[in-house]
């Protein structure tokens, strides 16, 4: 039995997250049950989501339990079998959590599927072809609905999210505005990622500053906004938002660590008839196969070429997350849990 | 050529709303034009978002100009036409604004539309079967979009929107909540406009309790809210959404003085997956042959019986609209024009 190496959930943050709220321990992978598949993680896929896990507050999904392993998706390689449909050597992408190996139920619907690397490197499952790739096509597709000529505009805009959204709403004839921290990611979003411009917000720490940089950025003013982030930004954005505008809402990571932060004139969004819609992209499964199509195509022929931080070794994982919570990544992070 | 007696914006407000913002004028209408109809109105509406108007601010519509008399509905009588299509003595609704008389093109499309009084008390044409009724319509139906036995809840509540939406959502077999101020305004939802419960936010003057009111007015949750208001009002429903609840927001009468009221945690539209939507109803013509339909057959069949406030002649005009965005009017705030 080889041994997995797991991160748990220790005790819950107060505040800011920290490294002591996790634990790394080591147990034996146990031995399979008939239809079940034990999977070697080669890569573990670190999201924002996971920091309001780490809460005991409602919320959409229940609070990661204090003492289990952290969820996460993982893709890897089947190394043991009991069920006909997974042999080893399979690629295969779930939601394996912070650890080495992961047993799983070869029935259970939707917790581990078989993929093609061929075209797609398997990383790729767990960035621009996985789960945040969909939930940039999720909240473009379906909420801002984008007629081409559009003006769309996207915060943390060269992290997986982001930059998936840039490809997709290039593709469909949108000007694509990102908003990201420091001079080297905004140059990356224009120059690879296909940006038209790229706001750095450290340039710009208020509303004020930020709204009058939106106002260059975007001289037909905004028509849809995909929010990451919350707070001053998107108070900003409303500023600059045109009539009818759509604002998917996905994340809040600015106010994940305390105090709710406000939106400051919600009048706004009667005065411009906006709409605006938070989502979960895992409760809208029906869209998953048309999003990883058009996804895995913009990926094999080279039209979205996302770029990976990679933090080598489970014992990692707790201050990667911790960087991605302060944008200290660079593109999709990940763990790296094979040598 | 009848005196018109007219009320003008005659400067803006700087912060409240005074009566001394306003000038009453006398003038002679003048001859008619070719095309025209002079109409002499029995009653003029008064609504919130004149408030809006007053203002020299961006808004979806241009600030009423100063010097000019003031915008709103009004119904009443043809009593000199130069248009084939207009007969003296039709009754019609239009925006003839705060005076006396009005004349208006016959051609200009949606300027004067006649109505039939055999079911519907004319003034009703500004209330339930006018923009109030349609606008809790277009919320209620399009936005909203409410199943039977789903929570709806409404603030202002026996406003005329508000006594529209009670009777269009029970009409629809939903639980209905309504806010209001005061035990009267509370006990008249209830025993008359059908509200299943009603809560008096003068009882209840911060978040917290209010948010414990509606727990207890919405045990199974709110699923849709029509929103007049803005302010903690706004901050105590959203504790108590359900996931997915629509939120239509059609008011913010609460921030019209002066400084915007924030929303204090916009990361419960993520986390209950909320979808809000601002809209102004004269955007939406296509609902209005629809939505009057319903609401002139439910105030011919007494199933809405709306209650107005009527002030008496145009002088009075000024103090019954400062009274209104006091809430002092009880349902419908009417000015009456003839003797």
């Amino acid at each position: 039995m080889p041994v997995n190496q797991q991160i748990l959930l220790d005790n819950r943050p107060e505040g800011e997250a920290v490294e002591s709220n996790f634990r790394l321990v080591s147990t034996e992978t146990p031995a399979l049950a008939e239809g079940q598949v034990l999977v070697r993680h080669h890569y573990l896929s670190l999201d924002p989501y996971m920091r309001g896990r780490m809460n005991d507050s409602k919320s959409y999904a229940q609070p990661q339990p204090l003492g289990e392993v952290m969820i996460g998706g993982t893709v890897g390689e089947v190394v043991e079998s009991r069920h006909p449909k997974f042999a080893v050597g399979d690629k295969v992408v779930g939601m394996g959590g912070w650890q080495e190996y992961s047993v799983v139920d070869g029935d259970a619907p939707g917790m581990l599927r078989k993929v093609d690397t061929t075209h797609v490197p398997l990383s790729h499952y767990l960035g621009a072809v996985g789960m945040p790739g969909v939930t940039a096509w999720y909240g473009l597709v379906k909420i801002i609905a984008p007629k081409a000529g559009e003006t769309v505009v996207v915060s943390a805009a060269t992290g997986a999210v982001g930059s998936a959204f840039a490809a997709l709403a290039k593709a469909r004839g949108c000007r694509v505005v990102g908003i990201a921290g420091g001079p080297e990611k905004c140059r990356y979003a224009t120059e690879e990622l296909g940006f038209d411009a790229c706001i750095d917000y450290r340039e710009h720490p208020d509303t004020k500053t930020m709204a009058k940089a939106l106002k260059d950025a975007c001289p037909q003013g905004i028509d849809g906004y995909f929010e990451n982030v919350g707070g001053y930004i998107l108070d900003a954005v409303l500023l600059r938002t045109n009539a009818f505008a759509r604002i998917a809402l996905c994340g809040m990571i600015a106010g994940y660590d305390g105090t709710p932060l406000p939106m400051t004139n919600p009048a706004l969004i009667l005065i411009n008839r906006i709409r605006i819609e938070g989502f979960i992209v895992s409760e809208h499964m029906e869209v998953w196969p048309e999003a990883l199509q058009e996804l895995g195509r913009l990926v094999g022929t080279g039209k979205l070429r996302p770029r990976e931080s990679i933090a080598e070794g489970i014992a990692s994982a707790p201050s990667a997350f911790l960087g991605l919570l302060k944008g200290k990544n660079f593109g999709k992070q990940l763990v790296k849990l094979t040598p």
